[in-house]
């Protein structure tokens, strides 16, 4: 697939190789965990970051965490199996594709026989891994078919290939369009405060030698003021059985002048992302990120010592602004509690 | 005045010194000009920024430049000026003030008589200041008088103390309601790409002891959701004859999130900023600065290598969205033409 050459998660002799983005784009180092608590502090700490691909790193995480436990507690290890996916479903809040993933692997670890679990455990991980890559892939057409006409395109944060198994959910619709010859502009607010966009989506789309433009943050509504916007496309980290969608702080903000502008606002994730448990949105659990965050960029102090800061890393926005969740299985348009249950039953 | 400590711009000895706020918060230096190239220099580079601070350096500017074009070419020199004001004219193009101030000083300059030019000058640019003070604590006022209740304000960019001759335009109102007692919460959008919010609204606002909470520019809708935020209160770098509000990219954003939510939205600048001679907001000149502003933050690149930016510093909001404009001579509600007119011919 052209356009498509990133890929941030990858399985080598038993060992998950993560591509560490909190060093991009100034240098591409990896991180080799062999551990457990190593794949935590990799999600804790934004080394892995994006929905889809937290999960894929937690299923991988599982296998090195199975190794651990057989190796140090041998015949009782399944005591302890418990409280390590707990610990690791902890790592990140609002994700819940971290917890589907630990759902995905649990039974698994529960089959009797001990013999083949580890091989077992990382063919499922390697499975996950696979089947993410390939539902961005069909994400990608299903949203590029809602497009007919030359589009110009706002994304917020980064829901790419560094986000996802790989393609990307958001910049997997934008590769799709790029390759259909339908896209004309992407910009891409730079998301403060850990400046994904700037970060990670330019660096990911100039890779990919697809054009893109930064822009502020709050600079998305005059662009749009001016109708140099005709989509937003974003991601997302939750989605609730109401078709509200958690995702980056910022997000709201952009649907809420995407329908003031008359802007169309698309959000592209796979089922996974998808939590039925969750009624709506205001029952998703909202990680709150240190102020230093805001107080310091680029690790160098910006504000004045003694700043307090109020630091939501992502939002919710009703489904009621958004136009298109666009899923593996197809296109949810106007979503609401009904469509998704019946989106989510197919 | 409690709560007012900070002045930005003093005349000291036949000399302007400025606060130079590029270094603000981490040190406070300032410079001192003795000659108009190092006034325009410091407004096109923000060692002072602001409309009312511009407008009263500019001011201050042109006694310097008299003072030169004197000394260089004596009995000719008033040849020169016309220039030499195009050339300080055109130091930043969005706030009308700088050519206010101008306007205020020229015909000082063609009177008849060169024994005491510079005196007269010299007290005409102070009294520009001493009114900008004046007129910032009347507008406090004003503003604060629309308000009857404990009251949770956003603000966004820094119009304060440091933007003006001093106590502020929308910091001013903010200042008037702590005073009052009235001021419960006060947020500031961190405002990028120059981060005036993060760099100098919260350090003027910690300087005087008044409370605030940084944000993340694009985190103010999900504040405004949550039902945190009563109003918004800018200031503004020109105001046409429609009441249309020019002012720090990211207002128009605010503004219309503002309307979404039912949040009140109020403009507080002098009637230096107002220009009847702009028709309407179209017809403002929005500066773009250079894309390094997003690329790099505080001096270290943050975006891959190559990648552009579109980064107009200011935009537009319609007076429809504005529920009041705070000058010096009062309040008016709901701005239109006709009511600005009538403001204005008072």
């Amino acid at each position: 697939m052209q356009h498509d050459s990133i890929r941030a998660i990858s399985w080598q002799k038993d060992s998950l190789v993560l591509l560490d983005q909190r060093y991009l784009p100034g240098s591409e180092q990896y991180i080799t965990c062999t551990e457990i608590d190593c794949v935590i502090d990799a999600i804790r700490n934004m080394v892995v970051r994006g929905a889809p691909a937290i999960g894929i790193t937690a299923a991988y995480g599982i296998v090195l965490m199975v190794k651990s436990l057989i190796q140090t507690h041998a015949g009782k290890w399944r005591q302890f199996v418990d409280a390590a996916l707990d610990d690791l479903s902890r790592a990140r809040p609002t994700a819940i594709n971290l917890n589907w993933a630990i759902a995905q692997m649990r039974p698994l670890i529960d089959e009797p026989g001990e013999s083949d679990i580890l091989s077992r455990l990382a063919a499922r991980a390697r499975a996950i891994h696979e089947q993410d890559i390939q539902a961005n892939m069909r994400m990608g057409e299903f949203g590029a078919s809602l497009i007919t006409s030359g589009v110009r395109v706002l994304t917020h944060c980064n829901a790419g290939a560094l986000a996802t198994g790989g393609y990307g959910t958001a910049l997997g619709v934008i590769r799709s369009l790029h390759s259909n010859g339908m896209l004309q502009q992407v910009y891409a607010d730079e998301t403060r405060p850990w400046l994904q966009g700037a970060r990670l989506t330019a660096w990911e789309l100039l890779r990919d030698d697809i054009p893109v433009s930064l822009i502020a943050d709050s600079a998305a509504a005059y662009l749009m003021k001016q109708g140099r916007i005709d989509w937003v496309i974003v991601g997302s980290d939750r989605i609730a059985a109401n078709g509200d969608v958690a995702n980056k702080i910022g997000t709201y903000s952009a649907a809420v002048n995407a329908r003031y502008h008359g802007v169309k606002f698309m959000v592209v994730a796979p089922t996974t992302t998808i939590d039925m448990d969750t009624a709506c949105g205001d029952d998703i659990p909202i990680e709150f990120r240190d102020s230093t965050e805001l107080v310091k960029v680029a690790g160098q102090q910006v504000a004045a010592t003694g700043s307090d800061a109020w630091n939501p890393v992502f939002d919710v926005t009703p489904a009621d602004l958004v136009d298109a969740i666009v899923t593996e299985r197809g296109v949810i348009l106007q979503p609401d509690r009904e469509k998704m249950l019946e989106h989510m039953s197919v």
